[in-house]
């Protein structure tokens, strides 16, 4: 079984589940997903990954399908009904199926997809030795702070960085700044202190890059947000990637280029240590 | 009857039309599209539709899905099965089902889907009168030249225009300068010469923008693609927006402001009458 689907009421196999070539998801990238994982079966940070979609929602003008609680039950459900040891939980929502207009569908009634698929974590290796990253211009709309389907450049960047030979490409703005990668926050490590870009409209605010945010100084660890340009990223002493199936995945390799030593940094795996002490192991992690 | 659609080798009606919530153009904005009206019940211009087409198509690294002369001849099949006298027949090509993943699926099936639906014409109140437009910051990606699906920010500037009272929603650069609206480009009359934003990554190359800068030359107008700043926007004698539903559509108020004395103006008139005679009542118009 590839996997399960809950589309406008219903659960039925994920090969069942399908859209009007109407839906305004389809014709216009009309909608905002979010993606969460379980650890131990149990889906994580509902919370957090709630409150960003009210965020997207919000941003592209779009009401609640159900209301939040209702949501917060759906994820629930989809891990129940799991036929995996830990799923990929994939939740979208678009603006409905209506005749091809720009105009928003008066009173029209949202789409609201889960998908559960089993969890696809990055290969063993590059998780041992490291990940190599490119970096590209970044030729994404002025809002990627919101998770919506616009994710065509994501596409084009990621499948240029695996035509590389790398894991994943990291977006550089037009005066030189590093942004964040495809599918993946990005942090370094300069001068002893961990460093990611601050929120804006060219970064996603993701629950890791934020929990990693507040693990790092409870844990004894220099933690900011600062801009990073692409020198600095070429300076640091560790870059590690943060994501939802991730976790916190050291880099190695930029640009062809090796970070430090070439190994995964002991500041990303300090903190990978204590990510999976403090919230995979906790008995009620989602509430973290 | 709201319309038909072809849908991966089948015809049917459009409401029985679905894609999988996993087909890329759902789910990543992974796909391009084309619209084509007809003229007389014979779809216009279907060669420069499908020269774009391969612009799109090679700019997302995506294989046509069936050939360029097989797609020409679903065109002139979708008009006539149509069960409109005029038609608006809509082309879409994602790059296909596949487990959600940023990676191209290996060896993918593409989805293609024509869809047929009447066409509609801007209001009557609107063509006589001339439309309203607003101008809004441009948040939209680096490669509008392609027409892909990737359409919020578009949606959400249209949407802003009707909240004003506004036909349409003109993209300002952070440059300043003036690009084109929602659905169609922007055209200004200064100095009696015809202007519009030259081609590149911001602009989409509209047919009937090409069209008309074909004719104008042809019928003693002096016609040129020159960079046009917002200031010049203000001062022009006459705006006019192109596309393929509206034709040559005068605008007569930017942003609350009258273009001119406020009326459709003659260069305008004088294009559209032209482009009726020259295009619309030829025999063989796809040929144009």
């Amino acid at each position: 079984m590839s996997g399960i689907a809950y589309l406008n009421g219903q659960w039925m196999a994920l090969e069942e589940a399908k859209v009007s070539v109407e839906d305004r998801g389809f014709q216009f990238a009309d909608g905002v997903y979010e993606a969460i994982r379980t650890y131990g079966g149990r889906p994580f940070a509902v919370d957090r990954h709630l409150a960003r979609l009210s965020r997207s929602l919000d941003g592209i003008e779009l009401a609640w399908p159900v209301a939040s609680e209702e949501l917060a039950g759906l994820i629930e459900e989809a891990a129940r009904r799991s036929p995996f040891s830990e799923s990929f939980i994939y939740l979208q929502i678009t603006r409905g199926v209506a005749p091809r207009r720009k105009e928003y569908p008066p009173g029209g009634a949202a789409t609201l997809v889960v998908t559960v698929r089993k969890l696809e974590m990055p290969p063993a290796e590059i998780c041992e030795r490291g990940a190599s990253i490119i970096t590209v211009e970044d030729l994404r709309w002025g809002r990627c702070d919101l998770k919506t389907t616009q994710l065509l450049p994501n596409l084009l960047a990621a499948n240029r960085a695996y035509r590389a030979g790398a894991f994943e490409a990291a977006f550089i703005g037009p005066g030189g700044d590093v942004r964040e990668c495809c599918s993946a926050n990005l942090f370094v490590v300069l001068g002893g202190e961990i460093r990611t870009p601050p929120r804006g409209p060219h970064i996603l605010p993701g629950i890791t890059r934020e929990l990693v945010l507040e693990l790092a100084p409870a844990v004894g660890l220099r933690a900011g947000e600062y801009p990073l340009s692409r020198a600095e990223l070429g300076q640091a002493e560790e870059v590690f990637l943060t994501g939802t199936s991730l976790g916190i995945l050291p880099v190695t390799r930029v640009d062809g280029l090796p970070v430090g030593k070439g190994r995964p940094g002991p500041i990303a795996l300090q903190l990978a240590g204590q990510f999976e002490e403090q919230f995979v192991r906790r008995k009620d992690p989602q509430k973290s």
